[in-house]
């Protein structure tokens, strides 16, 4: 494969030197027609034309019903495979693609085949383990990476990181450095809008990995505009951490959408100061976690601000 | 007393609307010679003398054995009281002066005293309590709001609050609403790090003072760079919550003076967005916790940083 002017998926990981810009969406629902599914990558590609994205992820999302005892705010809905989308749809992108892949709704044999079709310069690939251990799986997230560690040739593989985690374990730093062991070559983030959770974790990575002579990865940062109370309940379900003040703000605002976007552009400002002060390669994410249109209208409006933020 | 250019006590509380800047010192120890008193009253108002502040803090420093089990990290040195410090040496200050006094090492007919004899028009009065339940007291926090309540003339009092209690008990909000009641006209923090931990206060005293039709009074919030190690671990035992990332940060850091200024003009930049925001009146105060000269000096550049961030 050409890693022509739109850029290898090896180039962004490089260029998170400097920073990237990533847009998070997940595929439409698995009944959609084929057509309407054309449709919807169009539009999407439509909106995200002007904002110059270094590139896509593609969520790979699951019903997660072991997550929370809570009821999950929106219905899940079986969503199309990321990957089938990413080939069969959304062929009008042609920069670099992260697809997700919650690992155990597949068997070793379907994650092997996968991992060596994938067109490695342009696709990098985030395996994600179960939300919760009581999930039943088809392969844990190490037997993938053993998947993944015994191919002749050897995409570029991520993992997830979760500043949320880091707070009660105090540990997910070494998971970190554990999964790039594995052979992770960058991490992504759940949605950030707690900046010092976040900053703990990140601080504490980069400190481990000098302190263990490894060069730390490049760190994908996630954030979404909040526009709703029910968003906001389905952030919480999610485990997204939001500060008991932003939460009454929030709660209390005649515009939660105007109030999350300065929160998640302040957030987006501090993290980038952050992580160039610490020397961590990184890039930020922005998604929408709902299909509203307002939401994603502010999600593409905040990502377009973050890269003017970036240059 | 007139209430002429430099302003009154009154006024300042007034001003809070818009923000207003204060700076905290402690009087010198109690063995200094009249002389070198005066000479150290003058040293420190020619170094303020550029700041355009609008009021000072002078501190009324106790031993607070009891305030942690650990070792005081700087020894304790009796000082000056603070009241005789502003009338005997600081004639040169002509603008509003907040006084603290920690109660417990007066008797209720001294508090009274002092609370008649006090220039209203120019000197505001913070009544601290003691730091622990354990603390040997004259005079208990709750008597003297009775012995100023009593007074037929009542100057200006205001409270301390504290973040951190905030986040063990989720009450301090109802201590400052408790404490307005008692007669308080403003509070000041603790030196402030944990951003998030302060937000959290203000925002929980704004929205409980709306929901019980009050009006909120101005919080002074206090500010300090940290320019060593010693200053960081002293900071700790005076119970200043830092931001682990914050704290690993300043012990890595080559220049943890600048670090530590760093995040203290971008806190000063946040909760002046913030307080705006909430509508709450407000103020900063800078000090230094220390008297080690590259952290005065680093404290009063500070001082003169956020002047430019309130206009």
């Amino acid at each position: 494969m050409a890693s022509g002017s739109d850029g290898s998926a090896q180039e962004l990981l490089r260029r998170a030197e400097h920073g990237v810009l990533l847009y998070g969406i997940t595929p439409p629902s698995l009944t959609t027609p084929p057509e309407r599914a054309d449709e919807i990558a169009l539009a999407t590609l439509t909106r995200l034309d002007s904002v110059a994205l270094d590139g896509l992820i593609v969520y790979d999302v699951d019903a997660e019903s072991d997550r929370s005892p809570a009821t999950r705010p929106f219905p899940f809905m079986p969503m199309m495979d990321p990957a089938d989308f990413v080939d069969r749809h959304l062929s009008g992108w042609t920069r670099p693609v992260v697809v997700y892949r919650a690992v155990g709704k597949y068997t070793e044999a379907e994650l092997s085949r996968w991992l060596t079709e994938v067109d490695a310069d342009r696709v990098l690939t985030v395996l994600v383990g179960a939300a919760s251990r009581h999930q039943a799986v088809k392969t844990r997230l190490a037997d993938a990476y053993r998947v993944h560690a015994g191919l002749d040739r050897r995409p570029g593989i991520g993992g997830v990181c979760i500043a949320e985690r880091h707070v009660g374990t105090g540990a997910e730093h070494r998971r970190m450095l554990s999964k790039q062991e594995d052979g992770c070559d960058f991490f992504v983030s759940q949605v950030c809008y707690d900046l010092d959770h976040s900053r703990d974790l990140l601080s504490d990575y980069v400190y481990l990995c000098r302190d263990e002579g490894m060069v730390p990865r490049p760190v994908i940062l996630t954030l979404a505009p909040c526009g709703s109370m029910k968003t906001l309940e389905f952030m919480s379900w999610l485990g997204i951490d939001v500060p008991r003040w932003l939460h009454t703000e929030l709660r209390r605002s005649h515009d939660p959408l105007a109030e999350s976007y300065d929160q998640c552009l302040s957030n987006a400002r501090a993290l980038i100061g952050f992580c160039r002060r610490l020397g961590l390669p990184f890039g930020l994410n922005v998604e929408s976690v709902t299909n509203r249109k307002v939401e994603i209208e502010a999600s593409v409006d905040l990502a377009r601000e973050i890269r003017e933020l970036l240059h």
